[in-house]
This record gives structure tokens, sequence and C-alpha cells, in this order.
């Protein structure tokens, strides 16, 4: 059934195949008069590309995009935008052997059994190339939500190794192909990623994402509360098997006076916390705290390694996906995690000024 | 806005409040002609009732179902069926110190921020107590999916104490006051959370939920996922922080060639695979394995140690909780979990068979 | 599929038969802090409630409302409200003939064939006891909407006599048992009506219902236009099987030049129309002139003359209709026209608010 | 708020403005492996194409269709389907006049206040041509729907006149420019459509159109009825005033005996109606007869000659609409409301297979 809509009062519908003629997204609900150029756009794109460092897919996408609708002079008119990016470097070639067999880890047996036919062309529908669409719209977004509010993602994992929480330097995350947020984190993981890839295996990874300057206030419980349609948000980004909002599955180790965020006036009347175990959000409703996400995404399932699968037929044989695939997707996912925070933050921020006039 | 309905197909929509009149479901979408007696609901609401153990809130309630319409003769008319459980155990008392102080990882605040009111008996709306409801409208969902689904859920961490997964044994789930699948496991946490509820603290928890005999083809990607909607589902309920289908985290540490659930063909034809790393979703949609989720609870906020806080003047304060609560919330958890895992399979199931006719 | 909600930001879902314990409504987004008691809804259902002149069906239902939920101290939470009506009246006999044979005109026969089973005492979930429900969230929409909007309705035809519109007068509403805004066809209107009751016939009938004070903006083109959302509901109330929009059919025979509607200019440097051909709705957004809505209202099936039929079996056979039922069900509908009015503005008021921050 | 989708299971979204670079529609929810083509589609938008005689717009648009996803290999898999139409003849032009006016009749003035901005290019996002995306979605609905229901549409009625319905002929429907069922009503409206065109006026229309072979058992009442659905469908076309099902307004005029619609049986078992007046639904729910839905358009609000109004600072003016318009806008709303018939049906046709399985 329809399910290629996220959102309620913000909303994007995305659509296309990896190696179809274009990908797309309409966004509706957006707020009118708010300035937006294909350039606003293309920096965020630009972000996730493919084809930039050694550790992503060597495609070669130059993913522009174009506005075919909803901007007029320079202003969105509060119809719908429509956003479009062609396909370019769908390189031909011979898919045979993923067109019969089934790889491990994708989506190819699911989307067989459930429609009984599929795009097996670079994966089709399920290919991560579709998390174009998701900035695009993330980006606009970020415009509704205005600039009172700051969307940041990071690396803090790969495999096992995590970041050193006490060297986190938002300054880092642009400086290193890993958006790692701790140089020498970073440099560890260029080795590690190194081995990885040309061992033809892959690596997972865990991505955080943080929202400052979010008011208290927005989130609707009990159903579509804030952190529930983060983790909605977040699990539907292609390879994600986890998330957590602040302390996340270590909260559940916590005593209950640890995990307690104190709370103490500021001098101006308003109030502030002593700490933020719970990641922003108490009741599925934002604190005016930092709103803190992490998820956790699994290895690429394209490995150069053997792997025992079965064809269309049912018979038994193995596969090797060869090809450009990213060594670990987790990698690219951080700018697919920033917007689709700044989607979720942007309908809530509509909803709650449609029920509370906030 | 309006956020306190779930699902799309088959669809709930709760009401009610901790110390109110009563408390309610509207289940909406019901398949017609399914035997439904307020026994069958009954059986789960009483897994889930509070005062059963020295581990749970003292409150009691008898939790009486009523079904106010939608059955006709012992059948599913496939009309709105109306749930309603009255209110009965709530202790009058003097509510005037959670009336103006707000409890640390509570909703009172963030409640008092978006509506600028809220009902702080017993936490209104935002007290557990509502997970009730929840469970309700699970027992329908699971007449709705038939007896080949089975749904089980159990309590694998409590505090910093995991269970032992080699000694994990169904039978052992309701032989102890935990739903834990491991004796040895509840003999400690019995000792464990007498010293927490002692020392008037609290503990989180981790509950896993296993759904057997999902066939493939369930969840409609790419953002209504059968695994977002589980995380979604999930994060919805009280003190919940953290979601993961299969491995969840644990997958972002192995490699690809790890990860891979291997496929073989079974003597008739049909596949199987070697391993379940992926919680019996691929893409979004359901493999056919087992679908595996966990969730990680906090620990009970109500403590009684006094934490800093403000009251609705924004004066500094101290705040403890005095009165009856669950020094582990993550426990009765485990019938919720179930019941939300359940409503979302049979929304899923629907809306395959909408798409798909199957 | 679930069916049994309206709006989107002001979302309502019912449930209930005719004959069962109860009927009810649950009122999700409403907005806090709005003054709202049981007297308030009541009078709203009273002018609907059945027994009241010979013109109706003579069940006697109290028609008293509970609030359940949502409301604190006199004033709204922004949690749901649940309202519940007991049913009093379901006089007890013998329904073996409705329950086996498919009255004419009745959803009987439909239900059957859709769902296998249907409530068939007093119509079940099709009859129009459910309108109650209905006024009930009305009465909730126009606290939502404030002060300034007016939200009235009329009966403008019974059978084929019409009221002369230079004689409209709406201090004659609530004069006569038919909401007839001209004195003279309502007694016209008494003396058709005996006659059609006491030959055990029924008369159609045409409502309408007139919103004041909408400001210009409302309305979401181009699929939730204000016009079309109001289509659907005023299409949703039991026999209606026709809605207009200002001139509506009418102005299919106009010329382009007689259907405009030129603007002026107001002393204050605001705009008027001259005319309001359009019902004050253009490109499916509020002119700011009044909302005018026409329905026109089968007449009602259940009549004391056999028609022919057939059983469950599919055998031939005849059915009359005896019992309490209403002769022209139009009149009861002006009521539900008004409530139904004030949902559908009091949703788009709150969407507008949500995109355009109005 | 996001406003621009239409359906639930079958589910397109529009976008695009009159003369902007493209329109097109994402159709979701389409069932898996249906041929489909873009010649399928395009034999309905050529249907709706203007300037093909003398009593449509003058602007000359191939109307073509691209297919962007959602079809592989000449199937449908299940995925998004994106449509796109290049506007090619938007006549490079002075558009000063519009741009600062309102033209009473159209959405200029609404939009404006509304969003604060519009595209005033050719109506921008309320122009007529936005259509062509409902006639491709519809074209895909009918795919959805299969050979087993048929649906066509009429013109019934133009100004003030009527066909003759003793002489509807469907074959007549293809043979004269305005899909009239009746040849000598066609004669007449010629030489009075040409009277109007030709003193710069305008005129309205009523159309007419019918499902044949929809099953018994179609619909979710109470709020997402069949006919409420198509009452909202309806509406949502341009210039559309009023929806009629069945006998619709003229209804309110039977008695309750002429009204009823009896049953009788078939020899093989099933039965049938003697009459149709309820237009194929009772209930909500379709009776296994003709759908029959008629809908009003008034007249265009383009015309010649000048009319009052005020411009965008307040200033009274006038304006007269130079340009290509059609005269009568209700002849190309035939395909449209063919189109509209089809996306309910196959959305409620997917619907009722969620609930009941059918």
């Amino acid at each position: 059934m329809a399910g290629n809509s996220f959102g309620t009062a913000f909303r994007f519908t995305t659509w296309g195949e990896s190696h179809g003629i274009a990908i797309g997204a309409v966004v509706d609900g957006v707020p009118p008069r708010l300035p937006l150029s294909e350039a606003d756009i293309q920096h965020f794109l630009d972000r996730r590309k493919p084809g930039q460092t050694r550790f992503t897919t060597q495609r070669r996408e130059p993913d522009t995009v174009r506005i075919l609708s909803g901007v007029f002079e320079g202003l969105t008119t509060g119809t719908p935008v429509s956003l479009m990016i062609e396909n370019q470097d769908q390189r031909s070639k011979d898919y045979g052997d993923i067109a019969r067999k089934f790889r491990p880890g994708h989506a190819d047996y699911t989307y067989q059994e459930k429609y009984g036919i599929r795009d097996y062309r670079g994966g089709g529908r399920s290919s991560a190339r579709e998390t174009a669409c998701r900035v695009a719209a993330g980006a606009i977004a970020r415009k509704a939500l205005g600039d009172g509010v700051t969307i940041r993602g990071a690396l803090v994992q790969v495999g096992p190794h995590r970041i050193d929480r006490d060297r986190w330097d938002w300054g880092q995350v642009d400086a290193n192909p890993f958006f790692c947020p701790d140089a020498e984190a970073a440099a560890l993981w260029e080795t590690y990623l190194d081995e990885v890839r040309k061992s033809g295996s892959s690596a997972g990874a865990v991505i955080e994402v943080v929202a400052s300057g979010v008011p208290a206030g927005w989130g609707d419980p009990l159903y579509d509360k804030l952190d529930s349609d983060l983790a909605r948000a977040m699990m539907t980004i292609n390879a994600v098997k986890g998330v957590e909002i602040g302390d996340g599955f270590g909260a559940a180790e916590l005593s209950g006076e640890a995990n307690a965020d104190e709370m103490r006036r500021n001098p101006d009347g308003s109030v502030h916390f002593l700490s933020n175990h719970a990641g922003g959000i108490l009741g599925g409703i934002s604190t005016g705290q930092d709103i803190v996400v992490r998820f956790a995404v699994k290895p690429t399932s394209s490995i150069l390694t053997p792997r025992l699968t079965v064809d269309l037929d049912g018979n038994e044989t193995e596969i090797l996906t060869k090809g450009r695939h990213d060594p670990c997707v987790g990698i690219r996912a951080v700018p697919v995690g920033e917007a689709m925070m700044a989607c979720v933050l942007a309908d809530h921020m509509m909803r709650h000024r449609a029920q509370c006039g906030g």
C-alpha cells in the first residue's frame, strides 16, 4: 500500500529507481515565501554525493537537482515543490547475475516475494541512491525551520571503533572523509577502512545527529511523539538496524537518580537542565535542550566474498557482488540522517502551530 | 495536532487520563466475523495489570474491559470496536506537590510548555496507565492475525544484568514475576530489584519481542517499512529510549561477511536462511523468518531520592516522588511491546492484501 | 478499512450502534485551554434529539453526554476528548423481520454484502443515531473556532415545497419544528408532513448551512479544498444524495458575466464582493464571505407501505417497516449539517495556521 | 498544509503550475505486475487535450506524458509511478494585468490572501491544466480496476440546455466535440456555444459519470463512504460547484415509496434491483448497480466583458481576460470526472481487500 511519503504537515513523497531515468521528490506543505534556489539544495546534495573519496562508491553522479514547481521569483509559493535528479552514470552492463540471484542482506528476495517482480538494476527502488531525495527535502525543511534551529550530524563509530567523545570537535566533521568529529579516530578509521576495502569486505557504523535551538513543546503524544517519529525516520534509511534517543540503550543501565535531568532557574526566569540523558525529549515533547539521536548502520551487504544463496527458481548457488559499492554506507548516511531530522522537526513545528498556535 | 491514533488499515485511537473516569480505545478497521469476547481481551490485560507482585506499582486496578460496540452475537462486524476500562483506584490524595513542581524525567514540564495546562493527577495522559489500552487493541490484532502468527515477549536485561541467551526458555517467561526466559537471571534480578526498591531507587530494562510465522512480503517501503513502523511503535511506549531490529547496534560491529544471512533451498523448493542477523526484515519487508525487536526502557523517573527541580513559577526547589510506582517499569512493558508488535503486523497484513492481494 | 474518523488537525472518530450499549466520539487535536463543559455540548444535542415533535421519530432518548477525558478543571488539555452517550430507549422487541429481510433504500444489503454480517437492530452502525456524535464533536469545533465564526443551518425545502428566500428570517428557525427560516413555508410543511406521516410515507428535504465570519485563506488546494471537504462532510450524513456550494447546480445555467462576483474597496482599504455566487470559496480557499452549503436528503427509507425485496437466502418477499421513524429525516439533519460545517472549519483553521502561521 | 494528494491505498500526488517547466503526478500504491505503457496513458490525455476544437482553449499542448519510474520491462513494480508532462505552449507575453489585478471568479484573490504570494502566470497552480495529471493517474487506476469495471462520462447539460435522456446513446459521445450522448442536443449546443464564444462570454455545464461492473461491497462507512469520496473527488475539479449521486437533489422531491429501489431474485440466486434512484450506493457502500455521479461546472471565469475588481494595493479597477480560454470548461471536465471516478474506485477496491479480503 502507498508507503512512499513521509510527514503530515511538512510532507514529502519520493520516487525513482537506481538505474531508471531519474529520481525525485515532491515536497508538499512548504510554508510560503521562503527564499529557495537550486543552489540551496545542491549544497546539501554535494555532501552526500558519491565518488568523492575512495571510501564511498565510485559511481560518479553529479546529482544535479532541478526545481520543477512551487517556486516563483525565488520564493516558495505554498504549492508542491517538485525536485528531480537525473541519473547519469548507470554503467551499462550485464545485470545477469543479480537479475536471477538473491544477494544476502539485500532486499532482492523480499521485493520479489512481495511484488512478484523487481527492478534489479542497481537495487532498483531499494538502492541507497534514493536517499539523495531525502537530502533535497531536508534542505527545504531547514529553510522552513529557519536559522534558529541548527542540525548537525557526525559519524561516531566505524566497525568496532568508536570516537573519544572528549575529543568531539564539530570543526573536524568537514575536515575528513568520514564526517568524524574526532581527528584521531578519523585517522584510525582511514587505515581500518582501507583494509576493509582491499579485502572486499565492508563495515558498519553509528551516526549521531544533534538539533540545537528547538524550543520546548514540539511533538504530539501519544503516537506521534517527537522521538517515535525520529525513530521511524531513521529506521527508514537503508541498512539502519537501531535507533537511540539521548542515552538510549545505556539508559537501561542507569539508576533513576543518575538518569534524572535536574532543573534549575536561569537569571531571566527561564529554566535549564543540569544534564541531558533524555536527549531533549520527555513524554514525546521537546524540552528545549539539544535533540540527540543515534542510529546504527549494518555493513554494506554488497561484498566481494562469495556467499551462499538461491536463484529465482530456488536453486542453490553462490553470489559475490562486484561493482561500485560503499565499503561503509554509514558514512554517506550522515547527511541523510541530518535531512530526516530536519524533516521531522519542520513537520512538528507546523503541527505544534496547528494545535497550540505557537 | 491529532496524535492519538496508531496504524492505517488496522487503526486504534486511545483516550483517557491516569486519574480520570476511565481510559479506552477505539479500534477501527477490524476484519469482520472474528470471534471476540471481553474474556479474550482480559487475558492479556491481566498480564499487564499492576499490583500483582512487589516489583510493580501497588495501585490495585482490576482493569476490567468492556466492549461497547463493534461486536454482534460474539463476532466482530467490521465497525469500530470501542473498549473502555474504568479507573477504580485513583487514591484520593493531595496532589499539591506534583501539581506545582516538575518531576525530573517526567513529562510534567513538556506538557506544561506545550499546552499551557496539564492534568497532573498521576501523570495524567502521560501515565503508563494508558498502555492498558494498547494491550487491549493488541488482543484484537492477534485475532486478526490468526493462529499462524505467534508473538512472544521477554525481559532480557534489568539494570546492568543481562540474561544468558543460551539459557533462553520460553517456558520460563510466565514462571517468574519478570517475564524472564532465563531462570537464573530471574533469581538474580529478584535480589537486585529488592535492593533497588528498598533504596527508593529504580532500574531500567531491555525487552525483546519475537513474532514467528509472519510470511515473507509484509511491509511498505520506503517510508512505511515494517521495521520503521516497529521502531515507531516501540518508541511510543512510555520511557523507551532505544529500539533495535535483529542484531541492531551490534550489526555495526560485524563484517559484511558475518552479517550476511545466507540462503538455502528446502526439499519442498522453498528457501530458508542460515542465520537471522537481519531480525526477519530486509528492505523494510518481512523475510519469513522470526521478526526480532528489542527496546530499552529507562529507569522509572519516580524515585524517593530528592531531585533538584523548579516549580510552575520558575522557583528552584526539590522534589521526591512518593506514592505507588513500578521500581522497574520495563517489566510491565513486555505485554505492551507484544501488543504493539501485534498491531503493526495486523496493519501490514491488511496493507499487503490491499496492494498485492496476498 | 478504517473509515470512522473525520478531519486531520481537528479529528474525530465515532463508534457505536443504534441499539448497542452506547455511542460515542473521540475528538483529537482539540486546542488546549478552551472552556468546555457537558452543558456546552448538551445544548446542541438537545436541538437534534428525537421525540420532541410529531415530525421526528418517537424514540425517546435523553442523549445525555458524558465527557470522559481531555478536560481538566473546566478546560481542555490538548489531549483527546472522549464523549459517550448511553442508549436508553432500545425498545425490546422482535427484530425478526429486519433481521432476515433487506429494507429497500437502507444499508442492510450492502453491509451484509461487504462484511458478511450485520447488527440489524435499529439499523446498527448505519442508523442516523450516530449523528448525535457528530453534533457533540461539532460543539467542540465551535469552541475551537471562537466567537468570530457563526454557523447556522436551516431547512429550505421539504418534499417539493421550497421556502421563499425573500422571507428568510433567521429568527424563525427556532420558532417552528422544522428549523425553517420562512414562517409561511413552515405552516405549509406542517400540513404537508402531517399527510405524509398519516399515509405512512416519507418526504425528502434540502438543508442550507451558512458560516459567517470565516476569514479569507482557509482551505488547502488542490485535494483538500475547503469546498471538497465540505462536500465530503455533508455526503457522509445519512441519506444525503447531493451537495452544492453557493449557486451550485444553478451556476451551470449562468453566463460568465452573471456568475462573476465583482470586488470593490472598503473605506478601510480592505475589499468586499458585490455578490456571492461562489458561496464564499474560490479555488478551494475561503474568500472572507459567507460560506454557503446546501445538501439534499432523500425521503426516509422506512415506510409503512410494503415494498418488494429479498431475504438473506435470496428468496423474494415483501417488507414494510413498522416502528418509530422520522417521516422526514431532513429535519434533524440541520444541526448535523451545522456540526459538520463546524468541524471542517476548525480543521482548516488549524491547517492554515500550520502552513501559513495565520 | 499538505493537500496535494488524493486517495489512501491508491494514492496520487500532483505538482506543477500552468506556465512552469512541467506538471506531473506521483502515483503510489499501484498494484504490481500491471502492463503499463506511456501509450496507455496518452490515450486518455488526448481526450482531454486542449486545442482540438473551437470550443476549448486554443493553447496547443501535445501533453506528452513520460513515465519516469515504477515500470520495469512493461510491468508496474509496486513502487511509485512518476509521470511528467512538459509544458510547451506557455505563450510568452506580458502578464502585467493579471499579475496585479484579481480576476473575479478566479482563485487569484484567495491564493494571494492565503499565501501572500502567487504564481499568476496562466493561473499558476489553480489552472485547469493540472487536471491532465488526474487523467494520467486515472489511466493507471483503470488498469488496477481491470476490464470488469467500465467508466464512462458524458456532458448532459450546457448552460440551460439539457439532453433528452431518452435519446442517450453512448455511441454518440465520441462523435461530437462535447462528449454529448444526445446527437440533437449536441447540434443545439454547437449553435449556442458559438454565440457564447463570439460574444466573449462563457457557459456552465453538467457532467455525468457512470461506472458499471462495480461489485457490491466497496466503500468504508461512515466517513470514507464511497459517495462521500466521490463527492470530494468531483468537488476538487476546477470550477465544480455541486455534486449528486443517483437522483441527487431530485430525490428530495420523491416520496419514500417512489425512491425505494426494490429487489428481486435472479434465476441464479443472485439479486437485482428494479430501479437505481440510489445511484448504486447505499449506506456508503456499492450495491452492485451502476454508480452514477453528476457534477455542475460554473461558467469559465475568464471572459472578455470587463468586470469590476481591485488590484494588489486594494485600488478599484476593471479587468477583462484576454487570452486563450475554454468558453465552456465543462467539456474537458468529462475525462477528468471519469479519471477521478476511476481513482476513487481503485482506492476502494484495494481498501475493501485490506479489511474484508474480497
